[in-house]
């Protein structure tokens, strides 16, 4: 059954499930969703692809899912013996990385996104970036990046031993503000500043990295 | 092995947790945990319980997790056998599942939470609400309410046809709010009110929501 992902480049969501199929080995068909030309709020996208007018929508055979976090969950599990193993399958250890795939999505995702879009796109869409936001989260990231600092001291992954989604959920904001101001954050945690050299340079994300120059 | 919950009455993610385990019928010691005298902010609690300072944390035997959603997963997953089945075994179901999962994740909470901050939280705090906020978050609440009615159309429950995680996971935000003027939009749409109304009243939900009044 053929595999198709619907979405933008650039887009962070988009990138996160497109790094999990390139982890998993698989071939899919990619369709571009033109954000600028709102064709993610279309009736035929809202009724048939996204009730929520967002990408990436994710598709195998008739199963259609949307919201990255649980594309890239369907693919570590559908696809377990594919590519990279991406989830555990000892149930404490499945729980331990459930804790830190949460911790990206309650408390990375928020922080890192938001300082994302004042330093970075906000300057690109024109706008002005709100240097009080930034100074407020830059503060916020601090004690988080603490946390991982230990963290990444106990295990190398935030998972535990191997590369899987706890860590890979994190590479497109990560990306993002790795060329800001704010990638000395991680540059003076040696642990957390290891890690992302790790995880960035892993050929499944490089190739989608490189999506942006094409 | 026992299992135990540190916790604090009254927190929406300690509730979340316990809504689990009573759905579960399973046997825990509940350990309060004290928010007023800091008691999660101890060099204890951060070091041995959870790194970022928060309840609840969930003890099973050397398990140790933090994260409400990352506890319901375990205790749904290591007592699959026992109480009310919280998860769907089938793989393209489970992923539905896990879908309107991350929905309540992304988008439900951070919208009907920040709206019980305003509304319920401050004034007992002796803040004032900023109306301005939850004119913009009722704003918000209202198409994501919209594509609720439209799936509860669908089907009886967010994650399939049977009460599952991605339902379990909405009650303590949405028994907060649905004592406050916000509850007309839930009242509005019949699905999402009836809906709201089933989940509220499970045995085990009323069990957790009792522990308030005692």
């Amino acid at each position: 059954m053929a595999l198709k992902v619907h979405g933008t480049v650039g887009s962070p969501a988009t990138f996160r499930a497109l790094a999990a199929l390139h982890e998993k080995d698989l071939d899919f068909e990619f369709i571009p969703v033109n954000l600028s030309a709102k064709e993610h709020k279309s009736p035929q996208f809202l009724a048939h692809k996204n009730p929520f007018g967002q990408v990436p929508v994710f598709e195998h055979g008739d199963l259609k899912l949307f919201e990255s976090r649980a594309i890239t969950k369907y693919v570590a599990e559908a696809f377990a013996d594919k590519g990279t193993s991406l989830i555990h399958k000892d149930p404490k250890k499945s729980a331990i990385q459930t804790v830190w795939t949460e911790v990206e999505a309650q408390k990375f995702d928020p922080t890192v996104a938001k300082l994302g879009w004042e330093i970075v796109l906000k300057p690109k869409f024109g706008m002005t970036t709100d240097e009080a936001v930034v100074a407020e989260f830059e503060k916020k990231l601090e004690p988080l990046l603490d946390v991982y600092e230990k963290r990444l001291t106990e295990s190398k992954y935030l998972g535990g031993d191997s590369f899987t989604l706890a860590d890979l959920h994190h590479l497109p904001t990560l990306q993002g503000i790795m060329g800001t101001k704010v990638k000395s954050q991680f540059d003076a945690r040696p642990h957390v500043s290891a890690w992302a050299s790790d995880i960035l340079s892993r050929p499944a994300w490089v190739k989608v990295a490189s999506m942006l120059t094409k």
